[in-house]
């Protein structure tokens, strides 16, 4: 049985919006399947009441402490050793649950990733992903999207190996074209890191371990005609992610909808994957809706069916580490 | 009178385009100022006879080559010296005329801006920019969009001098709120650049250089709530900007259309300004209409009326220029 950890104490809407999102994804989730609730067994067990769902649907880790948005995320960890996020991270660990989610602190989400999971040997730098939509129907990966702000070359060709396998296991696409964002189409064009990048991407492509589609400008990011997966620094890709927000909330505001702006909602989106850590974790956004919480309980229960940590973990396995 | 020199052969479709778009400017600049057109005499008055235009209401500088998109920049410069750009920048250099536009060669442009024109003693870098719509209806000004993509902090701390000035002379905003495009609000936020360029900006606004805002996170680009000049190297600012243009693109083909979207057609914003050399300098689309031309004219006529480059030069007379 593959059993999916949730924070039920994290995000403005917690517990509620957690736990109406859990009683959601029941009956998307395959019957194998297992959701775990970390959180206050008193409030859940409230919550699933309302829901009109039996509590004996979920398995309900009591904790009794919470790690808050103003919390410093390292002290808390250690301080709150009852915390949601620090018993979510305790049960991965041993092995308890298969992943762990949350759309609390993602400060402490990363403390967990980076400390008790623990980066994979051979990945310099974990990295933070999400998924877009595209207007030719499929989605694409862009990565880093805010964590690893200073990247060496290195760092960003290893986000083509990672960001691959995960497009290839998660989002079902083969052989996925893995890009460099840059700001020209031509090999020459770039600043420094991206310049280096794509010599270290092409060469690893060279070697098969990803198939390397060049640049992508970022007129193309939302296109879907060259990039399946976008790699850029973590500087990058947040003012990316983060403009596509401010611009989603205008056409929002201004009551302009077409299905290409509907796809771009978060809630959809589900949830942010850690990736090339030990373990299956995904950080949720702050005002995620049971809607956004039931949709990032269906990604990590792909990411976990498909394995996609193994798999990282043997890509890496032949590969030196080299510290940055 | 005011003399504004326009390359009658640059863009995709020229000249006629060009012609059509001078010819629509004719009404809108002020009865004192006068274009002259670069370019082929023949072709030009053709294009004028086409357009019912008496070919008085121009000065026309007949030139007999132009610099081709495939061209070498810097070498087409040397090798074609009767090329529309080449003679302009000449006139340009004389005093012959008060300012030069093109929608020809970028490379070319750049080069007379550099080699010609050259910048401004005391500013490292000189920059392009953009403005931007807002959805509180005032414009944003964006710098640098793709010209130095590995800047040193100095340089975005000038680019915030050089910022304010022109968006107060030219977009007539008082004392311009200038912002540096980071990934978090807080002072501490940021990659190596933008922590050190807060630093470097703040202290120039204790100086009273101009009115640092602090941070803006690209969700408030197009806000207008907290800044209206938006800093950023130009890798950064390029990505933003052809992540905006693409964008543009999608919704135009979904037939999806609504005033901020309306306003961010590039027709509409009629040409990149070079800032920080010695003359008024400004880059179209490849693509311009005769309606971008005709905003591109009219731009460049309020940018030499308002004295932009001389208020630039007078803003760094007393700064030391630090070679980067």
């Amino acid at each position: 049985m593959l059993k999916i950890g949730i924070d039920a104490m994290g995000g403005d809407f917690a517990p509620e919006a957690v736990v109406k999102g859990a009683v959601m994804a029941l009956d998307a989730i395959d019957g194998e399947s297992r959701i775990v609730l970390f959180g206050d067994n008193g409030k859940i067990e409230e919550c699933l009441e309302a829901e009109n769902c039996p509590a004996d649907r979920f398995t309900i880790v009591h904790t009794t402490e919470v790690i808050e948005m103003g919390d410093h995320p390292a002290m808390a960890f250690k301080s709150k050793p009852d915390s949601s996020i620090a018993v979510g991270f305790g049960h991965l660990a041993k092995g308890a649950i298969d992943g762990f989610a949350s759309a609390g602190s993602t400060g402490a989400m990363m403390v967990g990733s980076m400390y008790v999971a623990k980066p994979i040997k051979g990945v310099i730098r974990p990295t933070i992903s999400t998924t877009l939509p595209t207007i030719a129907g499929t989605q694409a990966l862009m990565m880093d999207v805010g964590l690893n702000v200073d990247c060496k070359p290195e760092v960003l060709s290893q986000y083509g190996l990672i960001g691959s396998i995960y497009a290839e296991s998660v989002l079902g696409i083969k052989n996925p074209r893995v890009a460099l964002l840059n700001i020209g189409e031509e090999e020459a064009k770039g600043n420094a890191l991206t310049q280096a990048a794509y010599q270290a991407m092409k060469a690893d492509s060279d070697k098969g371990l990803y198939n390397f589609a060049g640049n992508v400008e970022s007129s193309h990011i939302f296109s879907g005609k060259i990039a399946d997966v976008i790699i850029c620094d973590g500087f990058v890709g947040n003012i990316a992610l983060k403009m596509a927000e401010g611009l989603y909330v205008i056409n929002h505001k201004m009551g302009t909808t077409n299905p290409f702006w509907d796809a771009m909602n978060y809630e959809n989106v589900g949830g942010t994957p850690v990736l090339g850590i030990n373990s299956a974790v995904m950080i949720g956004h702050g005002k995620s809706t049971p809607k956004a919480i039931k949709n990032m309980i269906l990604s990590m229960e792909r990411s976990i069916r498909t394995h996609v940590t193994e798999k990282i973990r043997e890509a890496f396995k032949d590969i030196d580490s080299v510290e940055a």
